[in-house]
């Protein structure tokens, strides 16, 4: 079985073409330095030209009062223009012609700004913006990620299948069978169920009104879905888990809504109107922008001012209502400018909100958004992890060596929230065949990097599936959101083993935001070193179907945690010998 | 019709291939710092490691007394062991994986040492040598290129094509009806003309004795190759060019040689004698490694001690002998440490020699020869200017951009002798539709660029050919290798045009070594400045088929040479107008 994940670059071909546009053509792709600046900190801006532009000057029109920047030639006409010059040239065997880099830099800024760009180069008869014309933005201020995301536990709730109680069923329009009947008192009413797990933080997927069952298709973003209940419901969920110690995440879904918006409604129905240019028509009122090829799903126009306004009042509108932050739908999709209006809306409504993009994309495309959110889910670490626990594709070395490399790659201020599956792909223990074992080896994995810690809803108690989500070519997404189980249907086993593997995350500082360090590995067995000033512990995977023993010269001696029982460790002096049955683990304190 | 110039990597398929396997892989690939080191400058060795490979550490074995370096996991069995430290990791999108990049440094060493190395990664329990097990290896002296390589303007002679005096032509066998009868001293005889048209530099194509004309496939490297004449015929010849301001530089030949070679045969018959391992024999004695799939050119195998030392014996000998340099045949053939001691060898026989290399290659390729040799044949230019004046593929100004990343690619130490032409391809004025005003234009840029320019004999009075090189998918060779044409045949004009531009390049320092600066271009025209600190010179190019007449505001003011009567200039005080007819250009001082 192959997995399902990477979308646009999934095959060589995509991954030839997409160099070639990107390292042939006139190219900023938010080379960037810093990305994230400080207050009165120069960021240096780069592009490239490929070898079939013969480009000898480039310049950056930008602003610093949130207006777009416009200008010809290196000459302003809103706002700043700056030279670039050209700095070295670089030969690329692919394109079979010479790159030319050219660097420039924008002036330190005042704290609370937002400067908007672009980037062009050109000769004295012709000009090219880079990026197809692309706004980028940047937004300046001291603000690192709030220091309790290193801390989150997330548990991720498809807000339809969790919990209905009782009350609410009647309420609930007629859905189709696969779908579920959650509503947001059903959540409420699981607070208790959520705080026994442990975790500190709810990601809930989209709870605005909509036509669908996934709410991925608002149709406004100022609003509760009325059938998982009302906003007195959310103030209430919200302040329900405050009271138990957890914050709340929202998904946000900047790039586009449901067909059924009043406002594309309305832009369909009359050009002249207010909200045409909320959307990009290529054939009015048939042809439009939109998510893919999804025509219910009609792209939003954030370059035009007032739909933006729009998107980022709601942005600040639920932080201010109580929500800790966002996890941002495809956020590969908004123009690149909007983040830096964004950062600037969630870090002025909300100073320690936590906002990370969810980008099914590689690491290079991940660190674009830094500074414009906190982080991106950990799609490649996803992918690893699969790969050696589920699929055995990998083995413990190669796992090992990925994670080394994985990390070096991303600035640790770079939130990386793991997770093991999500609502649009197969689960974990599905693909791992129903063994718990790869799926506990997994979660210890998960639970003793740096990344926060995303648990789907269900995982803690065996939820799978009936069948594969790729059915006959076509994703079948309901197969990887089935209800969630309760009562004796539950693993309770399960359930105990993610609790205390939650506690050891909570009690170890080192587990959270220690520096990691391969120690060990071979074929079978992977062993890593937590530690920060405080405390160090070493974590030991069998990644095999093997039982293992074998020694190792280590300060930690102590079991802290173990997969099963017969995980072992004896000690004798530094030497310490580990017996570790199939798919075993074990934390050393 | 293609131009015919690039081999091994002129398809996209073997170009992704190339970076595949060399970003794939273990591969350090000439990633040292400098390339050529001075006496006691530490070397920095940089090594990557591809996404399959789930190496942790890395070494490289070194050695500075000439062996070869052994070692196995960071021990050394010879020589030295040091270990290179992980830097980084790099995102690749075409591999779709992490590459590890790991640095480490040779400490600096004696003057005149040379050091030999290889560069290893691996884990606890494998090991794998980069690049397929090849040693590298590099001299260390503080030896910049000679002074009179900057200086030198190459005549091309392609030895059995240029002239026989009839004293000569009784001696001479049968040749096929495209050959011709040359001599060396129908080289001597013709010095005059050669010293009338004004380079001060003889490249002779191969002398040794060979069964073929061209002599690309000796049977000795220490022999005078009897159709050719004597070693006192070439003494003479050398004093002779002295005598007249000329050095001689020599077409060496360290890959292969001829099946014909007695050491082959010997090798062949006698797999226990001492020429076998003067060959690599895949399946002795039938399948052994050649040039390409030329049975007849058997690769020298230059990482066996004595078969190495023959063939730098030779290069002494022929240095010592008189001759002042090498152009290195098909440079990229030999093992790359070959060149550590073909450095020390051509530097300590004659301190002022000149060697460069022929790599049909990308600039990547290129600059790997820094340290080996004192350069590269200019082949990128080659293409650059073949594009641009004889196929009209590129304009002005896509040429000009292509100059400026060209340039700042290279160091300003590697010289890459430029040329319009060789014995390998179809001629300049051919591709050029017989158009001599192209032919000028072209010849007029090479002159006025910073590469030592090379005429292929005949060039200058208007040789051509009588058929394509490329017939039915076959390269004929010989088509591109007439015999030279003497008397009547001669357009003395093109001689005359080509006299005077020799002479402005000897006349004008900025020519040879000013630093060059684009100052205008369009599609039809391209204007730089040459200036050092004496002088400066402005070269106006009209690469199109329309008359032009523009302004420039140019100190510069007289024509210091023009490729014709119709190109004119006219000052009024800085603004300088300039008339040109189509292809017409001039050069201002």
């Amino acid at each position: 079985m192959e997995d399902f994940i990477f979308g646009t670059l999934s095959t060589d071909e995509s991954r030839i073409a997409h160099l070639r546009l990107q390292r042939g053509g006139v190219t900023h792709a938010h080379q960037r330095s810093p990305h994230d600046p400080l207050p009165d900190q120069a960021i240096q801006i780069d592009l490239t030209v490929g070898p079939s532009y013969a480009y000898n000057q480039a310049w950056i029109y930008w602003t610093n009062d949130g207006s777009d920047p416009d200008g010809k030639n290196g000459i302003a006409l809103n706002g700043y223009a700056t030279s670039l010059e050209p700095i070295d040239s670089e030969w690329d065997t692919l394109l079979w012609g010479y790159l030319r880099r050219f660097r420039g830099e924008i002036p330190g800024q005042r704290a609370g700004t937002v400067v908007r760009y672009r980037v062009s180069a050109g000769n004295k008869d012709e000009e090219t913006l880079a990026d197809d014309g692309a706004y980028y933005a940047f937004y300046v201020d001291n603000d690192p990620p709030p220091a309790w995301a290193q801390d989150a536990i997330i548990y991720q709730i498809f807000a339809d299948r969790f919990f209905s109680p009782s009350s609410d069923f009647p309420k609930i329009e007629a859905k189709p069978s696969l779908k579920s009947n959650g509503t947001l008192r059903g959540i409420i009413e699981k607070l208790d169920y959520i705080a026994e797990l442990g975790t500190n933080c709810l990601w809930l997927t989209p709870i605005f009104p909509s036509p669908s069952y996934h709410g991925y298709d608002a149709t406004s973003f100022f609003e509760i879905n009325p059938r998982l209940g009302t906003k007195e419901d959310f103030k209430k969920l919200i302040e329900q888990a405050q009271a138990r110690g957890m914050r709340i995440l929202m998904d946000f879904v900047p790039n586009h809504w449901s067909n059924q918006h009043p406002s594309f409604i309305e832009a369909t129905q009359n050009r002249n109107g207010q909200y045409f240019n909320w959307y990009t028509f290529e054939h009015w009122p048939d042809q439009y922008k939109c998510f893919f090829t999804s025509r219910g799903l009609p792209q939003i126009n954030l370059r035009y001012a007032p739909a933006r306004k729009h998107v980022l009042d709601a942005a600040k509108y639920w932080l201010e209502f109580g929500a800790d932050g966002y996890r941002v739908d495809y956020c590969i999709g908004p123009t690149p400018d909007f983040y830096g209006d964004f950062r600037q809306a969630t870090r002025t409504s909300k100073p320690d909100s936590w906002t990370f993009g969810e980008a099914v994309d590689p690491p290079d495309s991940q660190l674009t958004f830094e500074g414009g959110m906190d982080g991106a889910l950990d799609f490649m670490l996803l992918e690893a992890m699969r790969k050696t626990y589920a699929f055995g594709r990998w083995n413990a070395r190669q796992f090992g060596e990925f994670l080394d490399r994985h990390e070096a790659y991303f600035p640790a201020t770079f939130t990386r929230p793991s997770f093991l599956d999500n609502h649009d792909m197969n689960r974990f223990l599905w693909v791992a065949g129903g063994d718990i074992r790869k799926l506990k080896l997994a979660a210890l994995c998960q639970f003793t990097l740096a990344g926060a810690p995303v648990i789907y809803y269900g995982t803690e108690v065996g939820l799978s599936q009936h069948d594969d989500v790729m059915q006959h070519g076509r994703a079948i997404h309901e197969e990887a959101r089935l209800p969630m189980i309760w009562g004796e249907a539950q693993d309770r086993e399960l359930f105990n083993f993610y609790q205390d593997l939650i506690s050891l995350r909570k009690k170890h500082s080192a587990l959270r935001s220690g520096t990691r360090t391969t120690i060990f590995s071979d074929e079978k067995i992977l062993v890593y070193r937590r530690s920060d000033g405080e405390e160090s512990l070493v974590t030991v995977l069998n990644v095999s179907e093997q039982e293992v023993s074998f020694e190792l010269e280590l300060a930690e001696s102590a079991s802290a945690f173990a997969t099963g029982p017969e995980c072992k460790v004896q000690a004798a002096g530094g030497q310490k010998r580990i017996f570790l049955p199939p798919f075993g683990g074990i934390v050393l304190q």
